[in-house]
């Protein structure tokens, strides 16, 4: 009899390996860190004596799961915003709460409460891609699970970075730490291909080349990303990305739902593994990734939860259900992806495509214990056919819950017995966690309760000069104004011309002021447009009171570039009304009595408020402002039209 | 201080009524079966006192769920078959099983499993439809379960019923012992446009009219349906059903995947309720149901588990999910079906679809006290966040679970208390329900084990002849056996003109026979196809051995119609080996010395045997066998070909 720390007896062993052996009452000998026997009951108690035997009282053993793709920090933001178009729950609420938020602490405590769901449901193994990535990893540790812990890098500052080199050489520290850890390896994860320059995917390569660890990274998740792509490069985003040397490394690419059976074979033949997250493209409306194809050629494809911000939970029983439904649903085939490939897919299979297949996924002599008992005798699973060796794994994966997993092993130490977990405080986390929800929904709510707010959480806006002088004159149609202006003897600096399309929001509480969105249409010499720029001014409420010249006005006004479509603004700032209005613009910068002004020529198509003069002129000064806003008479004297009703509302007030 | 029996306080409630109130520190107090009051918790604690004042703690009370179609008594066959089509499915498992143990008793036990598991989820109304709905209603009603219970008619013979009168029957006495009942809805349920005939859908409308309850009924759930409706009634589905009448009943459509605009306003204006079975859609890969258009339609939709032998669960949080979830994949558009629509269509709106908002589906005074407490306060719900109203709606949807569910009240009185049943034992339903799994097993498996069960489950075989003679004679091509046999002063009886296509199924065990899977084209005199005949023939292994003269031979044939496809066939039977054989084939019936024999003329197409003339006759007598085997070889002779080499083996066996 040979000596060792655990056998599990009593159980209905699942291997999941190459073969998909059975023991229908099986038992699994475990030694310090290592499976050493899987079998029969009675041909492992006729060899092993262990410190301790465990009766599994019929409960199925079976590796642990492998969530292929997540977050884990993100866990913090569950629930935080949802029903949402993907960029304005990505730019209008995740990226603003991470620039606010994201610490070393929260990276920790996120981690702490994903540990905690992803125990209780069974889940061993987990592939992350996040900030703060040593916290993560140390957190990880602490709680006993194993990971891929991939350190974020793009061309965007990042939480944890001010630039990618920062983000490279914290990685390659982070690398050098965690390489020879049992339970972490490390990952260099460039986010996507389109928050990265070439640059940083050919040296996020390297460098997961140089130490011999994963690549972590998102790969075609929606179709703009593949269109943007085509339309860039010429090529679809596989190519592309092999084109920087990706696949130097070993690669889990996530996501993979707009690909092509050329890309297929190349991640097959490149040796990438692909992560597939039901939820979150359902949820995202991302679209349908080619499973059953990418199985069909040989790719390995593993099963991830993404975050739980876009889930929302970490149930990687959920997700290999819809895993085998979302294939059936999406090819009208209600063969593919059957059940005994979808739990392959959670585990075996979902190791493999994370590149950590020699230490984990199945049940197998010499691969480390990281093992689950699953309770198949319950209610919601009851009863249980047995004629085919199919049967059970149709109970694990279209009716069993994550709740009827009781215990989980990982690397030999248990971490969960009969639903209790060992190596985390859960009541605790979860009340930590409240306090970051609700200082979260604090933030979120001053947002909101202004545009001011909500602008500047978009990032890249601008405060203008708050003294403006302008003033209108409508003019008869057929005046020319431009050679009004070569006869005036008035400098010309330059001239401009533009068609405008503004569309103006307007809120309930006037004193929040109107955002007006505006695309310009630049015009060349022959009115053919040359370039569009997009910008969104927030435009305050004007306090004209404390002029006697009502020429002259004071309010505020930020700028920012609208690098996002009309419809997302329209999502985010979800305005009362709205009100469009298109022009043609001729801009001219003059220079009357050593003072620039501008001359605006507009034409207006809609409304038909007919052609008008404009002259305008910004300045942060007060004592500016009123000496420019005297000038204004005299400029309008000097065109001619010292005689016209002048006019000084903004457009927007006379539609 | 007014009196009441049960005051629920310290709860987050969601009414869930037309206007989503909700109620942060909320409280309702219930009288007898009724809900008296809704509110805020210091209003009514100061309005009312109570028998029972139960302390929610904060979690979440609000209606019970709506299941707007499901079939109890299948959960006995949970996980029997699956990862099949559909036709292999229900013909080849569902049908063959039904057929053999769908009793009173089985009913009985299969529905009470169903509501262990329904009180469980926090369901506290479903709509169901099958045989012996009596027992089913008995059983719920037991149980303290409200249900709309439809009972099955169709054209075939069923479990209950030899005919469909005997169904309409059965129906008006179940209807006429049930319509009075607090919580059982008696209905008539049509199973399908395409099992029924136009006849039976009238009847039932008829009937339901009659009685003014509700008519549940499966409609356009496959492309096949509404395919195979088009070609022969030329119109799709819903019209169909409309021009027999159907909509004068109140009327409760299952599924309505393949629906177009048209259709769905019908639905709207006959104020038909659509049960969506999100599930059960995307493992039978049936397609995409178009929710958000019925919803914008203003048509009731209402979610379903549909049985949990397609499911395989009957989870309404998950289909709740499930219903935001394909809605957003399939259109594209992240906003379809938001958390808080999804929940609506799982409460009031799953109400109104089934007819019975008038009792259930939103917490209001007057309506019935059919509630739940469902703790949020979970791992995998936390953190919560609180600034938008529609933040605890995405909780239930995106991340709660079945097993939140602490209480469940129907009509005011406590199924479930802090997750123990009252009314129903656990322990007990999933040992007897395991009883009935392991017959049906070992049924199956018997069934399994020989190819003869399998042909026999599928209904319609027929024995044939045990002795056979047959003998062949290769020929010429030149040889005209038409000329021949017009010159041989034999009488011929008639003849026939094929083009036939055999496969030949092979199996590993050969005494198990073959399966020969054959198509007749019937061509007429110009060689044109006039119609095709499908047959399926199981062939046993021949005895020679017993006879002197190898012209003879005894075997088993069993002959079926082959009415499903060649695909169905190769799934069902999953043979080992397939040989495709194809000729034409003419066929005269001659008579020869007061004898009858059949004179094949067959000419290989695939694999090229060449020509080939074959006499053959079949008889249950081994003494008549003898003596048609002796007179072959006079025919022979008679047709010149007296000497030639004989061949007798079957086609398949020179292959």
């Amino acid at each position: 009899m040979k000596k060792t720390d655990t056998i599990f007896k009593n159980a209905i062993v699942l291997t999941m390996d190459e073969e998909m052996h059975q023991f229908a009452r099986g038992a699994v000998a475990v030694s310090g860190e290592k499976i050493i026997a899987v079998g029969d009951e009675k041909e492992i108690l006729s060899k092993y004596e262990a410190e301790e035997i465990i009766d599994a009282g019929g409960k199925v053993l079976m590796p642990g799961l492998v969530n292929a793709h997540t977050h884990v920090p993100m866990t913090l933001l569950r629930g935080l915003a949802d029903d949402l178009r993907l960029d304005v729950w990505l730019m209008g609420y995740m990226m603003p709460v991470e620039r606010e938020f994201v610490t070393p602490e929260f990276v920790r405590l996120g981690t702490q409460l994903a540990c905690a769901e992803l125990i209780r449901s069974g889940v061993t193994t987990f592939a992350d891609m996040y900030y703060f990535e040593d916290d993560v990893a140390e957190a990880t540790a602490e709680a006993g699970l194993r990971a891929l812990c991939g350190e974020s890098v793009m061309k965007f500052p990042a939480p944890d970075a001010e630039s990618y080199e920062d983000s490279l050489a914290y990685t390659r520290k982070f690398i050098q730490k965690w390489k020879d850890h049992p339970l972490i390896t490390p990952a260099v994860a460039p986010h996507a291909p389109f928050t990265c320059t070439p640059e940083i995917l050919q040296a996020c390569a390297a460098l997961a080349d140089e130490f011999d660890v994963p690549l972590h990274i998102h790969i075609a998740e929606t179709e703009f990303e593949v269109e943007n792509m085509r339309e860039t490069e010429g090529i679809p985003v596989v190519p592309y990305v092999k084109k920087q040397n990706l696949f130097d490394a070993k690669v889990v690419a996530a996501h993979c739902v707009h690909i092509d059976i050329g890309e297929i074979r190349t991640l097959e033949q490149s040796g990438a593994g692909v992560a597939h997250n039901p939820s979150s493209n359902m949820k995202l409306a991302s679209g349908f990734a080619p499973v059953q194809k990418m199985i069909d050629e040989g790719v390995n494809v593993g099963i991830g939860t993404d975050g739980t911000a876009s889930n929302n939970d970490l149930d990687m029983f959920e997700e290999i259900r819809l895993a085998a439904f979302i294939a059936k649903g999406h090819s009208g085939d209600p063969t593919a992806v059957s059940a005994d490939l979808a739990l392959t897919m959670g585990t075996r299979l979902g190791a493999k495509a994370i590149h950590l297949s020699h230490q984990t996924g199945s049940l197998q002599v010499g691969l480390s214990a990281d093992l689950i008992l699953v309770d198949l005798n319950q209610l919601h699973n009851a009863p249980s056919f047995r004629r085919d060796p199919k049967n059970i794994y149709v109970q694990l994966v279209y009716a069993a819950k994550a709740n009827d997993v009781t215990d989980v092993m990982v690397n030999g130490k248990f971490l969960m017995r009969e639903r209790e977990l060992l190596t985390l405080n859960e009541a605790d986390l979860i009340a930590k966690a409240q306090v970051y929800a609700e200082k979260i929904d604090a933030f979120l709510l001053k947002r909101e309760g202004s545009l001011f707010s909500k602008l500047i959480a978009l990032g890249g806006s601008s405060e203008e000069e708050s003294f403006e002088v302008q003033t209108k004159v409508k003019l008869a149609k057929q005046v020319d104004v431009a050679s009004v202006l070569a006869n005036s003897g008035i400098d010309l600096l330059y001239s401009r011309h533009y068609r405008e399309y503004d569309v103006y929001f307007s809120f309930d509480d006037p004193t929040q002021g109107r955002l007006r969105y505006r695309e310009d249409e630049f015009l060349d010499d022959k009115g053919e447009m040359e370039r569009v720029r997009g910008r969104l001014t927030l435009i305050g409420q004007a306090s004209k009171e404390e002029f006697t010249d009502d020429v002259l006005l004071s309010r505020s006004r930020y700028l920012a570039p609208a690098t996002n479509s009309l419809r997302f603004y329209r999502e985010y700032f979800k305005p009362q009304s709205e009100q469009v209005i298109l022009k043609e613009r001729r801009r001219w910068l003059i220079e009357f009595e050593d003072t620039k002004f501008y001359i605006n020529f507009d034409k207006f198509d809609k409304p038909d408020l007919g052609n008008f003069l404009e002259i305008k002129t910004r300045t942060w000064s007060r004592e500016d402002a009123k000496k420019k806003a005297n000038l204004t008479s005299k400029l309008l004297d000097c065109l001619n039209l010292g005689e016209s009703a002048t006019i000084t509302d903004d457009y927007i007030e006379l539609v």
